[in-house]
């Protein structure tokens, strides 16, 4: 992997670059009362997948991304009714994989953080691939 | 229950009273490749609560609602990623019960239609309750 | 459609013809302390599913289902941990579509019912379909 | 944190101490066609919640854990119809905090990896809390 940040700040909103506003549904809660941590998984799997998905869909030959490592770290409970930020940025780049760093915020206040690991995925070998030369240049909004 | 509006069209954005914008999320979706029946169940819930339960905050007794009974109409597919309306209305008014007709839209296209009967419920015994006299009171920018 | 059971009892187990056990998830609970409502329609798509997919699967030309219209009521509160059984039967055959009842089982009390509206769907068109001949052949376990 | 194993490998069945068996639902899978990671979040969730919330239910003064963070490595591609084994164990302890590492089965092979770190929370105050003596003792089926 190359291109970690030098100074990046996971819980800075200036440290991501595409966003989606997410309200919180009243089934995120759980019944400790509050925003399951299943929930805000899925909160950070749709944010990458509102930006990765419409950047590769071109792609040639076609390709798609998986998940192969997530890590969360849940900083601040959430409650329903409320709406938050989800800010991502990819942050290391590898041969077939790259890491996208994204965080979840009320306000300023960042709830949590999160590293994905992400493979680049072809659909019909249901392998892992080499991504195709223009893959960086489809993703330069998130770097 | 009385009430029942005369001529009600649950696919007519002007039958609702009240509104929740629900973007429609990755995770919505089911390996048939639309948004999943069981999502759309979930888009009415977070509507009915998105405007009961801050109506029925602050009443006293305390009390909730619960869902006795929901009809759903599937009209047509849903597709990530988009957003999608949900209009609800009270169109029906027993003792300790109601109901609300929901419908939710693309654009002007009405993509799917609930009737949810509710039951007023009492946290503290786990039953049907009749509601105080200022519930209705409460609810009217739903009725 | 045809083929509606002359008295059939919703909360009789003798009513069903296929069963599907379901554990209780920590996640199916909601803020209310019980299991949610759509958790519970989760439960009766499942059972179709884990029924209606492995018989459909050589069916030739290739169709699966869709849900048109679900009805379901519910009857009494279900609690983590714990397990349910679902049964279903297909109680009513039209042209393109028929009608699954479902019901979900803590011990001998019935929780909850569904009338399920399915109707042939053809993936390539995305659209409703004729069944082939022997669909209700490989469907005969559930009637 | 104190007391992991010398020479675990998550990898092995061996290496667990409760478990806990998911049938996997058609609801958990996504639209690449195999079992969603949220889901399968959520499948690490309730094994947790299988043997913590039981093990915890009399501890006095009452407690619960909430997941401070959670590292999921996803190895394998999972599907509908099928069921998994979630294997748990306590791999270290803190103060007020532990780690439960945990890994989901199909037969033998491993599909998923995961370390939770869990922190004793007192439902009254919202805030972490240290544990009562007896608390070790009552997860010794974990350690």
């Amino acid at each position: 992997m190359t291109d970690t940040p030098p100074s990046f700040d996971p819980g800075d909103r200036n440290s991501y670059r595409a966003w989606t506003a997410i309200p919180i549904r009243f089934g995120d809660q759980d019944v400790v009362g509050h925003v399951n941590n299943v929930a805000i998984a899925g909160y950070f799997e749709n944010a990458r997948c509102m930006h990765l998905i419409p950047a590769l869909k071109h792609s040639e030959p076609k390709l798609t991304t998986v998940l192969a490592r997530i890590v969360i770290d849940y900083r601040a409970e959430l409650h329903f009714p409320g709406s938050v930020d989800v800010g991502i940025r990819v942050t290391a780049r590898g041969n077939k994989s790259f890491v996208i760093t994204g965080a979840i915020f009320d306000g300023d206040a960042c709830c949590a953080t999160s590293e994905a690991t992400m493979v680049f995925f072809d659909p019909r070998t249901r392998r892992s691939a080499v991504p195709p030369p223009d893959a960086w240049q489809r993703l330069s909004n998130l770097l």
